[in-house]
């Protein structure tokens, strides 16, 4: 009885989530600036990920950070060194991001300025898969160390998400992971999935998820609402 | 004030959750079995470190396994194969245990032959912090691959663990990650928090973790209660 009361509870509380949500995007769409959402588990490279990105796409477009921890502001003081707008958001013990708290983040940022703004959510396989954040598409990065087997075992996070980063690919050598079998694990739940091994250490795939990221800001420049 | 309102649900619950967590500890007590929680991120190693556990441990004590999964049989299937009876939780989305899912599970278990029931919880560094299992220890695995920043970004679970098990250590050349630093990290968060540096790969430093679980495990067999 506790567990279906508990339930009840948790899909109250995302359902209202998922409206304001959709409101967020709609505003987001509106004012032309592409929400990113960068989900992953703790150590999985999100931070890593980022860099990479805004250096690639230095000079191309204008962008900003939203960062949420549990606590601390080790990830905004790292991408802020690269000259980025940062938000933190400290999540005080909530473990993902929900539209409120994106809401609330992108109050503090020039958004007439902006193209792209990319979340780092909070560390986490699980419960950033259930809360719509108001991205236009999601991103779940699994690293080589955690092993192929996790769409096994958290199948909802790779069903929701768009794109899936399979990180630290020059790991490979040191870690059981078969990067065919994480592949078909991930595409077995959602077939849409976009796959990108890669490694941000030595670059290799790099250019392949920057060219897919591009592609996706310059179709939604030029998509009427 | 939607925020607020989502504090009080969560205080309530996890509120009911430690008075039922408590009665759990207390019969398992008199019944003289000793349950250990196991925490980490994905892919943090926390079968393996319970597969080396229990071959370490064969012939010294009878012992059980709690496998918590949001889905899949995997690491069930793993334990298993090693002959020791286990159940599986499939946690249906929920992103942690709590002490109504091992009541649960420990039905399914010979309570009066056990002495040590190992639970792997849900491979998550956050919720699994805030949601007291019953259990009499509770580990905290954080592999090599993870960071050494981890405690500065999710510091409840490194303050509610009795032991930090750093894993994967025969990866240390591949990545930036300090023992040194993360045990500084984590002692100021805990100063009680007992350290086992160990791969569960080479067996370095299994023996230091094995002999502390021993002791723990033959002091509680003496305690009157």
């Amino acid at each position: 009885m506790e567990k279906i009361r508990l339930i009840d509870i948790k899909e109250e509380i995302l359902s209202e989530n998922k409206g304001l949500a959709a409101k967020l995007r709609k505003g987001l769409k509106e004012k032309k600036v592409f929400l990113l959402n960068i989900m992953g588990s703790p150590g999985s490279g999100k931070t890593s990920l980022i860099k990479s990105t805004i250096e690639s796409l230095a000079g191309h477009c204008e962008l900003a950070v939203v960062e949420a921890d549990i606590d601390s502001i080790v990830d905004s003081e790292a991408v802020s060194a690269l000259g980025v707008r940062t938000v933190q958001i400290k999540t005080g013990g909530f473990c993902h991001v929900d539209a409120n708290m994106i809401e609330k983040a992108l109050e503090e940022l020039p958004l007439k300025k902006l193209d792209l703004v990319i979340l780092e959510n909070v560390g986490n396989l699980v419960c950033p898969a259930e809360s719509d954040t108001g991205a236009l598409k999601s991103i779940v990065i699994l690293s080589v160390p955690e092993g192929d087997d996790k769409p096994l075992k958290y199948p909802l996070i790779f069903t929701v998400a768009d794109v899936l980063v399979m990180s630290k690919l020059d790991t490979l050598e040191s870690f059981d992971f078969n990067v065919k079998e994480a592949s078909r694990r991930a595409k077995a739940l959602n077939e849409n999935l976009k796959l990108f091994p890669l490694s941000c250490k030595t670059g290799e795939g790099l250019g392949d998820w920057i060219e897919w990221l591009t592609g996706e800001l310059s179709a939604f420049k030029n998509r009427s609402i």
